[in-house]
Formats: C-alpha cells, structure tokens, sequence
C-alpha cells in the first residue's frame, strides 16, 4: 500500500509540519510506502522526514527535470519534469490522499484524486475548505482533527480496498 | 490570446451550458482564441459551440490518446494521452481561465491556475466555492454574475497583459 | 487533418531548414493544419514559416511552461510545460508525422509515433537512420527525397484515412 | 543510485530475457535501486524479477491510470496515467539508462536520454541499432555485450557521478 500525504510547501504552518510528521512516522509504522511530492519543503519534507524516524520507505514525485531540490529524506526520487501536472501522477499512485493543510496545489491534488476516484482524508483543513469539498462530492471526502485520526481512516480504507 | 473556459462534463447543469455558450462566442466575437478541454460534452462543448457560432478558432485539449470523443466543434485536437494531467496544459496555455460551473475537474484547473499564476475569473460559482477560493489566494480570482461580466473582466485582463 | 513536422532544433542543417519551409508551405497549401514543437529555431520555426507564408494555420506544442522562447510563426502555442514528454503529444495530435532531419528529439518523436501507429515520413535522412528505421518497423515508415515527394505520400496516407 | 533497463515488452527475444533478468540481478547485488517500465511482460518484468531474486528494491514506471498489468516483481508501482509521454520519466529518473533488445519504445527511450544527457549503455543492440545511434550522438552511448559488461560500465559510469 501507498500512502500519499500532500500539502503545502514553503506555506505549510507549523500545526502542518508537525501534523505531517507524525502522519509520515504513522504510515512507515504501518509497513505502508510514504508518497510525496519530493521537496525539501513543507509538508512533503516533514512526512518524509518522519517516514524515515521509523525507518519507512519514502517516495518523491518530483515536478522538476532533476534532483535538485529533492528532500534528503526521500529514499527514491522520481523525476518528472512536468511541474504540476506531476500531480495528477501523486494521487493516481497513492491507494489513499491525505492532505494536510491546504495551498493551490493541494487543493489540485484533492481535486484529482477526487476524479480519479481515490479516497481523500482531510486533516488541518479550514472550515471554508471542508464545506466546500463536501459540497463537491461528499462521499470521497472524510475528515479528521489530527495525525492519528486520520491514519486510523487511513487504514479503515486500506482494508475495504484490499 | 487564448481564453480558456473550464467546467464540467457531464455534471453541467442546464444555467452552465447556457453561459458557456454565451462565453464561447463573446470569446470569438473579441478575436480570441478558444481553448477547453475539448470533449464533447458540458462547458467544453458548448464553449466551442458558442465560438464557432460566432466564427472563432476553437483548440481543445483532450484527455485521451485519440480524437474518439472529441466535440464536433473543436478545430483543432490537441490529443495528449495523459487524462487529467493535461488540465495543467489547458490552464497553461491560457491567457485567462474562466471557470463556467464546478466540478472536481474544475476545481483541480482553477487550482492549477492559481499555482501558475494564471488570472481566474468565476461565473455560476456556489458560494462556498466563492469563500474557499477566496480565503485561498484572493489575489488571483474575480467573481463574475453571468458571462458578459465575465468577458467583461477578461478584457481587462488581456489588455493589463498586453 | 494536422501533419506534425518534427526535426532538429539547434543542430538543424541548412537543408533541413529549406526542407523544413517548403513542408510547411505546402501543408498550408493543401487546406491541412501544421502542428510542430514550437520553438523559435530549426526545423519547428522554419516549417511555421513557411506555412505562414501560405497563409496556414500554425500550432506550437511547447516543452516549457511559458511561451518564452516559441517563434513568432506559430498562431496558437499549446504550452505543456512538461519538456520532452511533450513529444508524445506532438506525435498523438499528428495525422501524419513528417521527420525532417534527424537529432534526438527527432528520434524519439519517430520513435513514439510507431509506437502509437501514426504513419511517419522521412525526409533529409540519413543511410543508417533509414536503415534502422526500416529493420524496426518497415510498415509504419516511408522514406521520400524532398518535400514534395514527402507531401506527396502524405496526401496518399491522408486520404487513406478518412 | 536509480539504474533503468528498459527494453521491449511483447516483442523481447528470449535472449533479452534472461539478459534482463541477469541485469536486474546484478543492479540489486550492487544496491541499486531498479527502475523499469513496471509492466508485466518482456524486458521490464525479467529485470524486476531477477532484481528481487537479489533483494533488490524495483520501481515500476506504469503508462496506464490503474496498477492492472503491473508486473508482481515491482514493488512500488509509479501510476503515471501519460501512455508512452512516461518514458521521458523512466530516463529522467534514472542514473544510468540499460537498453536491453529494441523496440519502438526503447529506441524512445534511448533519444529521450540522449536528449536528457544521460548515459545509455546498450546491449543486444543490433548493428543496425549500434551504427545509427552512435552516428547520432557517440559520446552518451556505450555498447556492452552482455550483462555483466553492462553493469561493469554501468559501476564506472556510477562512479563518475557521484
């Protein structure tokens, strides 16, 4: 099973860094492959970072044409030099999104995953983020308040699709 | 300059048709170029259909690796094989996107826009879709009422472009 | 119907380019759409050229994220942003694929359009490339001498499809 | 370090079969990450299977939008949803590039490294194969006669690198 856990990058709070963290840590925890967009930034390098506190496997999805830039805790590097059409790529990889926080490209990521069908758990998300996600399609859509809440989702769809 | 309209396939409803339309052939009657995601169905078709009423050059960019699908009234097939991924190509590749509706489609381009800085104008949005995008980035989005409004905003768009 | 005429960018020769511009003029001529990589050099320019001389319509599919860089002959620029994973989209939205000169994106447009069964035309090739071509895949390729003679099977090829 | 072997699929010779089982082989004993086209056929799933007979971890680099046709010796499976536009991502992501036999995709493959400044190590190339790509651009290109030739350039190539 892959996991993948977006968010922002160079916006990413600190509620978010650590949320995305403790999400990472949990999923290595839980054997599953950590999925991420592969920065040394924000969400992506705070969930791959705690992939790798607990000896995970650490996946990175690239938007640039090389390395540069890639998270040092990031174990293999998938460079697609497409930029943000590398998106669509992150979620039809991931058996379930969780996204942590919220930006452009997060919110591009949920919508993806959204038409392509994949599972999404939303967790630090604002109150105007969950009302209108809901609104679009309520049924792909769960919410959690934290990392542990959301890895116990996580799970919950990770049996039903197994 | 090319005017991207964006919306939803087969969730559009009756009032997004209409204005798509409309958007269409006052985006030909200003000399612009259309571009959608050029399926025969929704906002893509009848955008195109709405520009070519009105003699425009119609481009659409399609999901699929053939033109099976295709709307009859797109010019010129940009047949790109990568499914959702080409909605970056079409927020790229326009000047100005115009969401007409919403869908899960939808919201990954105006995403995608707004990550690449693309100014975004609204019509026949929801209010919850309004206030999310809003709190996201208020910078880059305008909120039309109906599509001459839209057009309206576009040209001032297009002329601060050029 | 879109012919694509695909070859050298930097490393085109000088009769790569005249080759290139009288292609060009003569897709414009016979009512057909020219749909080459964009950029403003080589055989993509030299081919717009040309069939902007005969007053075609001109498509661009660009490898970078902005028209930065797209030549002054192309009427609509498609700006994919993905590098050269854009030349599977050149090759995909082609009814034909004419090679004009060799390099390596050259190839890999050849390369992929065989493996998407488009017909492809070589022009201005060299023994080992015709060569190669031929023990790969003798079917999908026709060789021609110049660009009239390369107009000439890609009107046969043309009318065989549709 | 990420080394690919790519090669073709339905069209593979036997011996590019076992040459690619014996290439994943030696990739993993040396502690490389293998990085193939993930299907299950041909070069791609021989390399991925002889990489796990060695423990070796193996990315598989799919063209479809779902994991159906993934080759059960890949153990984390890239679903790029892009066709062959994914082959520019099989070379980009990769350190070294192993062509094993040819077909239409790999010759993509090659021109798509070459293009990208990657070292391509060739083995099983015809002479047809040999002749063209090393008139075309002789410095990426190294010529091996069997595996073990191959990984051994490979090991200076790595070498190099880092």
């Amino acid at each position: 099973m892959a996991i993948g856990i977006m968010g922002p990058g160079l916006g990413a709070r600190p509620q978010d860094l650590s949320c995305a963290f403790e999400l990472g840590r949990l999923v290595a925890q839980n054997g599953w492959v950590l999925l991420t967009g592969g920065r040394e930034m924000g969400v992506m390098e705070a969930a791959s970072k705690g992939a790798k506190s607990a000896d995970g496997l650490t996946i990175g999805i690239l938007p640039g044409d090389s390395t540069i830039g890639c998270s040092d805790f990031v174990d293999v590097a998938i460079v697609t030099g497409m930029g943000s059409a590398r998106n669509n790529i992150n979620v039809l990889s991931s058996d379930v999104v969780i996204a942590c926080g919220m930006g452009a490209g997060t919110v591009s990521e949920i919508a993806l995953a959204i038409k392509a069908n994949k599972p999404v758990i939303l967790v630090n998300a604002t109150d105007s983020a969950i009302a209108f996600f809901q609104s679009l399609v309520p049924s792909n859509i769960t919410i959690a308040t934290n990392a542990q809440e959301a890895i116990n989702q996580a799970k919950l769809l990770v049996n039903s699709l197994s």
